[in-house]
């Protein structure tokens, strides 16, 4: 019998807190705490308490206060006793946190839409369990201790390693382990880049005139003032940048609107940015993710010492891991180390390692493969809907990403947002992501992600998006 | 022959970016582009290159096309074949970034010191590797597809459920799962706190005359006055709050000098913050290792709407995680969540999940109570060793935490941690920790954190700490 107490602290290997302040007999002392743990609603009805020996132990009582008290509990119907299963809290006991307790607002996304073609977001449910698992797993086994120690703010050298390999091969940058800070995402990039007033870079900053409103928020709440440039079909036009410090591009795949910055273009951002001591900061958010034959390399190998190249796993694997990097310009890396403080305080380390294994090993690279086919199928699936249903509607952006830009006749842009949430479809209109300030003129049109829907699913939101185009 | 190349490409998966930009023949670009790629130190030496086929479909030439450009760069000396290990880049090709690069600093605790005595760090080599990978692939196993897109900015709901639980229990917080947020450690949770205009709270911040200096840094980054309270034996002396907006308390065990706050402060402060509308925080950063017998619950008990109760898993765990957690009064919630954003952009959504099913599983339970069993054993032959080698040196603050702090006579403090650097030991002096307008009395005194060496390395460790101390 006191065998299987024992077994079951094992198994549950309880620690708990009593406040035993008072003067008074032990047992009395005990008890009184035991009843206020359960009154206040500290311990949840259904809870085992810890058998009596453990108990003891830590209280410094001997075994049989314990087992008297808890007797006494169970006799006022606080606790109940049943052997085999220990002492537990009785179901009735109510938790002081219940009344109080009011409904909350569900987060944005757990009621969510029927069919969400929101642009941002890649397909969860392509998540490489498998092969991830067996990279933490490798990662964790081979981890020296110092790994669980304070992190190098830098991150770990053997992700930055890695990317300085895998971005070489795959983007076209050139960089050095040296070069590289590891960061939770692009927006922690931005955060780090311009926060405060010892931060590395000041406004000015031009922006494209149309990007992720979320991005600007965040740079005005650091009080960086951003310019629009505009844009047209060859991106931004980066002749109009004169005396802002920085400009951020989306060089590979403009957001939202789709297209690669012209190589005229590129070289011509370049040629700012020496001239003017300016730099380039270049959100890759999506260069993986390329269906033509042309791969666009990142602007960051024309010329490593004026452009920030940024990128994160967010689209290649998931937003949930909260892993980025900033390949930067040499001047600039004590200053961003100086800004992340002394210790590494934001991005896991066991992930970092799992990283770096998932590059060495092939894995990111054959992930990245399969997605690619995977979402180039739904963009043709995307683009043979509508060409069927919708053959008005000009289709754009679609070389490269996880969404399309869908043009519309002026005027349309609302009703069609609107009538998509007839029919039940989360997207989002160009006019979301265009800059207050952008004087450029305002075209029509929305922005589907066909990322996001389960493969499943993704048939029935197709049909539901083009339910609410407007008719020819 | 074609076969063996397949099975390297599958292997590798290489995903080759190659800028084939000119108008040329298709394999005089091929050359030109692999040549550049080489020279530019993108492919570095020892580089294997995706075989003919894989390469040939990626950038839509003619295999042929790629053989030929391989020969001729092999013939060239840029390249090397050999068979059955495929095509490589040539060793002697010196990438581009050699020339440039400077040797880096090593970072902090890569050149550590022999002897690390520093607080604030627990034992890496005590990481409960193998419980926490069987938490990581049932979390992982487990987890709906929903995990892996956005994350909730309040945390995952599985987390914030363990942690009500657990922290009912074990440090006699009273809460529920809709007022708990995720963040990544205390100093994320000091930053959404006091972040700029949007902020929950604002300064001024009364603070404990001693306290970490990277948290008061931190707060004067982000504009934060703080004030500092004056600390006796009994803890700070709450007595004095005044029209501060908030205190910051570390009322388990006073950090660094290591005494909890007595239990009349403690209602003294939820006094005041009642009176005044004030919040308290509370900063529980080890509060579950106590080696004596009277636990001290969290003063957030007294008073869920005034106490903010902030807690991580850098001293139970590791710091390597980054995952920390506020406990906040309802009236917080939204503002704290309103900073956050609208999605998770920091704690690692596997993480969290992984550590929900630490805790629910009761590996978490008795990790701690391993770690506190091992650092009662450390604790104790630091006070043993002072005995026998400098009894007149006093040792305080030891019922609890990963740190002692030993009195000093007047005006040896910087002589001793000085004759500590000689005897290759590293730790603090209590000026360190001293806020610089604090008033009350400076007592001389080092602080010993005996949580960081290595088993093996311990023994040695205090040895040389006893070295360092002054002659009776």
């Amino acid at each position: 019998m006191a065998e299987s107490w024992v077994n079951s602290a094992e198994r549950i290997g309880a620690d708990l807190h009593l406040e035993m302040a008072g003067a008074g007999p032990r047992r009395a002392e005990l008890i009184r705490a035991l009843r206020e743990a359960v009154r206040s609603g500290r311990l949840a009805p259904g809870t085992r308490l810890p058998p009596y020996r453990s108990l003891a132990a830590d209280l410094g009582v001997a075994r049989n206060t314990v087992a008297d008290a808890y007797a006494e509990l169970v006799a006022e119907g606080w606790l109940t006793a049943r052997q085999g299963s220990g002492t537990r809290v009785a179901e009735r006991a109510e938790p002081l946190g219940a009344r109080a307790r009011v409904p909350k607002k569900a987060p944005p996304r757990a009621r969510g839409p029927r069919h969400d073609l929101r642009q941002g977001t890649p397909d969860a449910s392509s998540f490489p369990r498998a092969a991830w698992l067996a990279s933490y797993r490798r990662a964790l086994q081979q981890a020296p201790n110092e790994a669980f120690g304070p992190g190098d703010p830098a991150g770990r050298i053997e992700l930055r390693r890695a990317l300085t390999e895998y971005l070489a091969r795959a983007r076209g940058v050139r960089t050095e382990p040296e070069r590289i800070v590891v960061c939770s995402g692009f927006a922690h990039a931005l955060r780090l880049l311009f926060a405060g007033t010892g931060g590395v870079l000041r406004g000015p900053l031009a922006v494209e005139s149309y990007g992720l409103g979320f991005h600007r928020e965040l740079l005005a709440a650091a009080s960086v003032r951003t310019v629009p440039l505009p844009l047209d079909g060859d991106g931004a036009l980066v002749g109009e940048l004169g005396r802002e410090r920085a400009v951020l591009l989306t060089p590979a795949h403009q957001f939202p609107t789709g297209g690669p910055l012209h190589p005229s273009r590129r070289a011509a951002a370049v040629d700012w940015a020496r001239a003017r001591g300016g730099v380039i900061l270049e959100d890759d958010y999506d260069g993986e993710f390329r269906y033509d034959r042309k791969p666009v390399g990142a602007v960051q190998g024309l010329d490593p010492e004026r452009v920030i190249h940024i990128g994160s796993v967010s689209k290649s694997l998931s937003p949930a891991l909260r892993l980025g990097w900033m390949v930067l310009p040499e001047r600039y890396v004590d200053g961003v180390l100086a800004v992340k403080g002394e210790r590494e305080a934001w991005a896991s380390v066991l992930d970092q390692l799992t990283l770096a294994d998932f590059i060495v090993s092939g894995s990111y690279d054959r992930h990245v493969r399969r997605m690619r086919q995977r979402y180039r199928v739904r963009r043709d699936r995307l683009v043979a809907a509508l060409a069927t249903h919708a053959p008005h509607v000009e289709v754009t952006g679609i070389a490269a990403g996880l969404h399309a830009v869908l043009r519309l006749p002026p005027g349309t842009e609302q009703s069609v947002v609107k009538a998509a949430v007839w029919q039940g479809v989360a997207l989002d209109g160009l006019a979301e992501f265009r800059h207050p300030a952008a004087t450029m003129s305002a075209p029509d049109g929305i922005v589907v992600g066909y990322a996001t829907p389960a493969e499943h699913a993704y048939g029935a939101a197709l049909d539901a998006l083009c339910g609410a185009l407007p008719p020819r």
